[in-house]
């Protein structure tokens, strides 16, 4: 076998991973192999989310084409804000959210929502994987989908050799990461939780079609990831992996009375290889200091990032 | 290999069934593994659903002991009908919903709700194991647990040999089955798709609770079921099998342009070994008629019911 978490350096936040995988497994009594599960958030965690959310880019390009098509949308946020590219605009919006002011967030999350209603699941399919296999970051110089965590990716890997199942628990679009997700993270489909918009089913001769909605179903997000984990598992991980303050809840639902556990936060030092940000991050940093979770540093943890 | 569906008699559907399944498996490019998807509706189809469902059971005793706790619900619908053993009054509510009067069916729904509120998902899974391990069917005298259709449990074991993953789609609850789903069907947890209750998580220092409320989250019957396997597997289906006018749009849904499908309606058509009886059934076999679904004769087609 080869060197397990080749692309870690030897420091505590390797280690905890061996030491509890190590646990888990030395005496299968201890954690039946079907209990085995873990949770990994994706933007942030297991690729890169800045200066913005993959999904945001695809969205935004949405947007834009949506004003080509009709130009009385320009004058109307968030397609403004998109066909001007003004990304202050869409930061603040982000930035008032966490601050506590949603005075912009329901026109934005109207934009996002409209910019795949009423196309079929299939066709939104199609159009998340024409988009991930072949836009490309705006700054790191590479593809979208060269920039997932190698050490992360190499993690998964390594959970599922020794019994686990993986699941992605998104804030992001479950229906997005769906396609590249096997490619990307040997991850199958059904193991990609994530939000959802409204979905309606109608019938027809050719085996009905299921349409998006322009509402959500649910955010998966803060303490919606342990119920909708639950939902898709039915179990409480073993192992939570996240990087903000909306994957709180998920590593905190990870915790045990009688078999081991442990949580991971990635924390983003590395303005050289990546990038260096806390915004988002500051009430789970605080928490992980409080609770002993194992902050994973990307500048000093990895020995690669992608 | 030993012969495969012994429990099936040599009969239309049985060649049916292996012939979709050799036309998917002759050869890998037609239908690669990870696109083979079955989907199994629970209650009439998996196991026995008369004289009522196994879960309307579990919510019976429940509300009778709700009434020796608090007699003031003696009363009230539907405890004082679960107190009083009047399955008339269940049955007819249920008749008139299914003839479009739902005047009682909100009460009704209501104790149904209220009966495992504010609990633990935990506490709950205690409660289905226990009743599940240990109830027995009024008349047929068995256990519940063996009040699976056996030829069925062969079916779905076949099917994974095949390299198919199983689902659960049941109208019944979600977490009421997941505790015995790999017991009896051999689905893991994260297998079952099911009805589920409203959840809400809070916080705690043991790791936090997710808790059951007395709303309904969805009621994964006729449209929804297609949505909910999408949100679970990510795929349309190869392969339903069902037996009532909830299944007609999850069975509709395996429709596919370029690979084999099939479709399965059970017909309980068997009052010596099991029960006789196509109501709320009506719709799906005129369908089944018109589409040239595969019908199962619970009499004629079963070597073995249980």
């Amino acid at each position: 076998m080869n060197t397990p978490l080749a692309t870690w350096n030897d420091r505590p936040a390797k280690a905890a991973i061996l030491d509890f995988v190590e646990r888990c497994t030395a005496d299968s009594s201890v954690v039946p192999v079907d209990q085995r599960v873990a949770v990994f958030d994706n933007d942030g965690t297991l690729w890169c989310e800045k200066p913005m959310p993959i999904q945001l880019d695809f969205i935004l390009r949405r947007l834009v084409a949506m004003v080509e098509e009709d130009p009385g949308l320009r004058s109307k946020e968030p397609w403004r804000a998109a066909y001007e590219r003004d990304y202050a605009w869409l930061a603040s919006v982000l930035h008032d959210h966490y601050a506590g002011d949603d005075s912009n967030l329901a026109s934005l999350a109207a934009g996002v929502l409209a910019a795949h209603a009423d196309i079929s699941v299939e066709r939104f399919e199609e159009l998340a994987a024409e988009f991930l296999h072949t836009a490309r970051h705006p700054t790191l110089n590479r593809s979208y989908l060269q920039c997932a965590y190698a050490p992360m990716v190499e993690l998964l890997g390594y959970l599922r050799e020794h019994g686990f199942v993986t699941y992605i628990a998104s804030g992001g679009g479950r229906d997005f990461m769906r396609p590249v997700s096997e490619e990307l993270y040997g991850v199958p489909r059904d193991g990609v939780i994530g939000s959802a918009v409204a979905l309606e089913y109608s019938a027809n001769e050719s085996g009905g079609t299921i349409t998006r909605r322009a509402t959500a179903d649910y955010l998966d997000d803060g303490p919606e990831k342990p119920i909708r984990i639950w939902d898709r598992a039915g179990r409480r991980p073993l192992l939570a992996a996240g990087n903000s303050n909306g994957d709180i809840e998920m590593l905190d639902f990870t915790q045990h009375s009688d078999k081991p556990y442990l949580r991971l936060l990635v924390l983003h030092d590395d303005p050289d290889r990546e990038f260096d940000y806390t915004s988002g991050s500051e009430r789970a940093l605080k928490r992980a200091q409080e609770k002993g979770w194992t902050v994973v540093s990307v500048k000093d943890d990895w020995k690669t990032v992608f």
